[in-house]
């Protein structure tokens, strides 16, 4: 199985974060360095990065915080790593990066309460913890081979960073015919770039369709499932994804047609009303490939996701936790 | 009441048929001549007009061909006309341009058997027919009127033909605060580009979405209506519309939001079903603005209508028919 570059979207090559740049895709792969955290940051709320990539940042963020050299003292270290997760956390309202610094920040504590060498303790634990996620990750990949390799044909939405690409193969591998249509995803096309270029890339089939055509594909069953990614899950099993996943959800249920999401589980929200939405700037659905041709004078509304009730799961693929 | 352009977006001036050529709405207010049947039949096919446009060049058509001096006799007219129906018949599936055609091509038969003066019986018919149609049309943009001035937000999709812009245009005068929102309406842009174009010109709010913000807009009961246009409409009532509208209506019926629709209606057809569904050039998904950023090897698939069901219809707003 070759792994898509979405999986596992950002590295460390001698002290610097080399973060794939998204939006350049198809056209180009290119990874920008990120050596400080206010970059970090930026490339997060540029949507250079998106979806797994952007907790990859997240986390390596600490790293490049534990990497710098000038950082004498525990105590000029502990106010980096807490001023960079302050301005992590700011930075998309929707993502859960709290939870993540949350626990970084845990075991910074935990380390000066046992008198550990808290950089020695941070950076072994954030890179047990990131050596961890892949491994569940990968599970899940076999997981949704497991799930789609009944259907012949399946939509996804917006893009899941590699995993949908990789279960492809598998189920190509195991000699199943499987196909795949993709929304393009407006406004920020991930499914014209990301998710029809890692497909592709896969060696199946993939035909790209307008988000308005979801309903008709739905109820002439050209598809026979959907799956698609979660950026945030609740306690109810609601769970947040890429704006245009509630209309394919409640389409899916019209058309009786199986729905399927690739989830974290958390009990940090109660349930999806709670998720606080993200509302980008009006320029990026005014605009279309830097172009602006609305007239003035006409306003844009972009909430970047959607949250969706669980009754309209039919199975959520969830990844294991402890 | 100021007429928008796209109410009315074809007319002739010493001859030649002028039409508003709608894929450079807003830049440019420009109409293209229209000299013959094979140059009306591509304005057609090329989408430069759309909608009612379309049957107004129909309609037009013929004209040309009863205009044209060069032809002497009858039975060469009869020719022409015959071969400028069958042209037309083609150019688009999903439209019923024969049922205008026929209706023409009836009043030639009527006109022989009579002994008629063909040229004369036929300008008049169809002059007096895109008379009663102007009218009807006025009537409807009232009736449109009386039905929106009780809501305060409403979601409209693709592009109704000046008529939202012109009952707008009435509630602003009768003193009813009234905004819309309009999805852009991939992937030809109609709702950025003329939608939002003419409500802003009528003076009226209104806001672009992503087609994906459409289910969001109506859970949270941003919008209270929704009305969209039909381009065929069935005996049963279900209509045709630009893709995009079955997967509004679903939504709508989910979070209980009145859903209208603006239609001729029409008994040669039974059924939904039974209206075929026009397959545009994959290209026009496949490429953005011109350019092409889905990688090599992806297809595409780009139905142009969605059929709705009329379950889901609140209300039709109908043409009066004799």
């Amino acid at each position: 199985m070759k792994e898509s570059p979405l999986f596992w979207p950002a590295y460390f090559k001698k002290d610097i974060l080399f973060v794939l740049d998204e939006t350049l895709i198809p056209e180009k792969l290119k990874y920008i360095e990120v050596k400080t955290p206010a970059q970090a940051v930026k490339v997060i709320k540029d949507m250079k990065t998106r979806a797994f990539g952007q907790f990859l940042v997240v986390l390596s963020t600490f790293l490049i915080v534990l990497k710098d050299k000038k950082i004498k003292t525990d105590k000029v270290l502990l106010k980096k790593l807490l001023s960079a997760a302050e301005a992590l956390n700011k930075s998309r309202p929707t993502f859960p990066f709290s939870e993540v610094t949350g626990m970084v920040l845990g075991w910074a504590q935990k380390a000066q309460k046992g008198n550990l060498d808290l950089r020695v303790y941070l950076n072994r634990n954030i890179e047990g913890f990131l050596l961890g996620i892949r491994g569940r990750r990968l599970e899940r990949v076999e997981k949704l081979a497991d799930t789609i390799k009944k259907y012949k044909n399946i939509l996804t939405h917006c893009n899941v960073s590699g995993e949908l690409a990789m279960a492809a193969q598998i189920c190509k591998a195991q000699g199943k015919d499987i196909g795949f249509f993709a929304t393009e995803t407006r406004p920020y096309f991930q499914g014209s770039r990301l998710t029809a270029w890692e497909l592709k890339k896969a060696g199946v089939s993939v035909t790209l369709v307008a988000d308005n055509a979801v309903a008709t594909l739905l109820r002439d069953k050209m598809v026979d499932a959907v799956v698609v990614g979660s950026d945030r899950s609740c306690a109810n099993g609601d769970f947040a994804n890429k704006i245009g996943t509630l209309q394919i959800a409640i389409a899916a249920d019209e058309f009786d047609v199986p729905f399927y999401v690739l989830t974290q589980p958390s009990n940090k929200v109660k349930q999806g009303k709670d998720i606080p939405i993200e509302i980008r700037d009006e320029n990026e659905i005014l605009k279309v490939k830097g172009k602006r041709f609305v007239p003035k004078g006409v306003k844009g509304f972009y909430p970047g996701f959607d949250v969706i009730p669980h009754k309209f799961i039919t199975k959520a693929i969830a990844i294991n936790v402890n």
